[in-house]
């Protein structure tokens, strides 16, 4: 079964910045497309901030299985509508993966529930990425530790939610620790959460990184058709109860009837 | 030592509904503040939608532990800036607990980051709740399951995230089951969601219900100083960095500077 | 793919009970068989108490992608050696589920390391299950409930750790409501345990049923290579630490040597 | 109110190797006795491998609120019966600490039900510890991260399953990370795993060590009254059910009669 996956990013500092430019010629979404499509069984469309809805319609929501997002200097920039129309694409059943700079995204924050704060340096230092659930399918193929030379750290603690598995931590050459990679699920959305990717180093190039990219797609994807409404919170009149029940006590509903919100 | 709780309620069916009125003359906030106050440990305060800023200004929060919330009618009412304060409070170590129709309120669905629907059905039948963690302190002095005569019914899927912690099931006399006393961390503040609570039945003056409100503010009230910044992202200098590394490669952000948000 | 499946029974009401082995006369084990069976991807073979080593030996659960296991009467007779094998194969990877009274079986206890007790009654009542994890990979194609007309009862406190997710609900004529579908990862190997299946009636002959079994052995089954000591706890001498560091202070160990277990 | 500890250790390196004895004169168990006596709410007795029963009578245990244990070179000493007894009185509500190569123990590995393996090093190497979840009970009083100069590394993959919550990361010097503080519940007892304590280093004298261990005993302590049998499995007959019902199919226990085990 092909997975269709649609790479997001707000793609500024590609624009802005000579460095990251020349590491990433076709851009940040441009590098994970690559990567991903080098499986058969996964075809990738990238949508950028600039476009109209940021490419993000409706439609293209609809088509679109597993959604990546990379943003960092334009969060602000997302409009609320994009956001809650991704959300509830997320809570229909779309699987969504949130890199890097993204953990203060506004669908991230939206959808954790929490203020997603951490603390960050930026030095070029070495990660070095743990396994911590033996034979996820998202560490599929993956050594028990891999390493980026040069990356922007993260610390601890990190304002997300428990969640349902941790998958990797990192190890920092300044002396940090770090949850970064995350399992969550929200409506019927799988939601991952990875913490590599800089902009100014070529983290997206790596072969190990791509690979879980990969695995995180095929985790995420979940084939069962989407909920219609994911927000729908029906009445159950008496009559339709599925045990006989006699309708006692006073009410101020009708049957039916909306309730409120 | 003392716990400073704030009971919140939109308080709109009782000024309504002769029903509402006569089963809580003092307000649904009033029959729970009069639950609270019988454990002489707790100081228990009201606010409501009609005050000023509904109650709930930053002085307010500030001097509550833990806060509670009942809102069905009125949801759409309260100030989207009201939510944020109470979630920066939630995330900042206040504990909250939500009742109920609360289910579908702005502060509930902005902390769990997921639709929070259910089915429903307003019949006066009966509700059985069933202990499912034993010995957890939100249960102390319970038996193993007791009954409400008369309530409103909820159905799963209970549109939530997984919490940390069931504390409760329910049992329905028209046939559905429902997970009713959820437990959950968002940033630094503890949080319950608890079912039962229908305004036109008289579930406040429970005692059995009146004890788990009692308990799951013990719960919910963490003793250490509120965060006092909740959001704080602090960047960390190479020069601080606890290991000595050098800077290497290129970079964006100069030292200290705030992050992108 | 073609997924491994053998059905563990201990097939013993069916020897002695004419009830038993009216409704299932080729066994519990080869009514669930003949429903995975109806799968193409999936080839089940079967294994019972009666032969040597209770017909798990390490090469079948080797080749052995995911196990059922069906036991009541005879959870005493099972070897303790093949306990351990069993749960040294769901360690490395091999996926495992538990089927109604297994909660009592020796290998459910041994991963579960919790009493998994919980309450009972054999009255033929009427359960009805609710999915609580929208498109849950092991709700595909169920209905949000379904009903077993006549099943056993089992009621909460159900003594088990709390599950990575809650999948299903029950509802009992009687008045019980109980998690009967629950998610675990043990070392490398997931791990679902689902309630109904009491012998004296035809529940392995519902669709519904056979669907969700089908649907668990998909989710459990890791297509990852199986571990090759899943309790290996390797020395990383100082001469290969991924830093170069230098040892420091006294110590009771050579390099290399096996700790203490 | 009172909480009554009982430390246990081994107390086999203390009388065999002069390091470790000029490290803790009193014992391993009694530097940890010391530290948590400086509370006047906590009353601490100590067991050790060699006493009857290894120091854990019934009595003994029925008597502590929160054991906790050290154990390395003689895990394989401790008898079975006083595991089982063990982790009895967990299940019945005692709390219980797990220190360093305690996860090796046998309670620990019969409570989780997991391999409990990792990799390790003993090069007396630097070990950061990070909190991970903010305003958590067991972390009260201490800032984001503190260091052990010297301690023994252990690394990922840790064979546990996942927590309630991850408390503490650990940053070794040798490139390793870690989840170091993990809390369980099992059965009505509460569990908390930490991971600092080599014995040739003088861990357990450190303040902030000291404040864990403090800490962690409040959090691990539950009030509530033991549970009488932590394995009771009831029959309900129907003449007790909740709600009105009618024997209905065939059978195969007799009313009130033990299950099978």
């Amino acid at each position: 079964m092909n997975i269709r996956v649609t790479v997001w990013n707000e793609n500024v500092h590609e624009q802005e910045n000579r460095i990251v430019a020349s590491v990433y010629p076709d851009g940040i979404h441009g590098a994970i497309a690559e990567g991903l499509n080098a499986d058969p069984a996964i075809r990738t469309a990238t949508a950028t901030l600039q476009e109209p809805e940021h490419g993000l319609t409706e439609e293209k929501l609809a088509q679109t299985d597993v959604l990546l997002w990379w943003g960092h200097r334009a969060h602000g920039e997302v409009a609320d509508e994009v956001v809650e129309r991704v959300c509830n694409a997320v809570w229909s059943g779309m699987g969504m993966i949130f890199l890097h700079s993204a953990h203060f995204s506004k669908p991230f924050k939206r959808l954790m529930g929490s203020p997603c704060n951490l603390s960050w340096r930026e030095a070029g230092e070495r990660e070095r990425l743990w396994v911590t659930s033996r034979n996820h399918p998202i560490t599929a193929g993956l050594p028990n530790h891999f390493e980026l030379e040069h990356e922007e750290m993260y610390g601890e603690p990190f304002g997300v939610p428990e969640p349902l598995e941790t998958v990797f931590l990192s190890w920092f050459s300044g002396g940090e620790a770090f949850r970064s990679g995350l399992t969550y699920k929200r409506g019927a959305g799988n939601v991952f959460y990875f913490r590599p990717g800089h902009e100014t180093y070529p983290t997206y190039h790596d072969a190990n990184i791509q690979r879980v990219l990969l695995n995180a797609v095929k985790w995420a994807h979940n084939p069962a058709p989407r909920l219609a409404d994911p927000n729908a919170a029906p009445n159950i009149p008496v009559s339709k109860a599925l045990e006989p029940i006699e309708e006692r006590g006073s009410r101020l509903h009708d049957d039916g009837e909306d309730g409120y919100r």
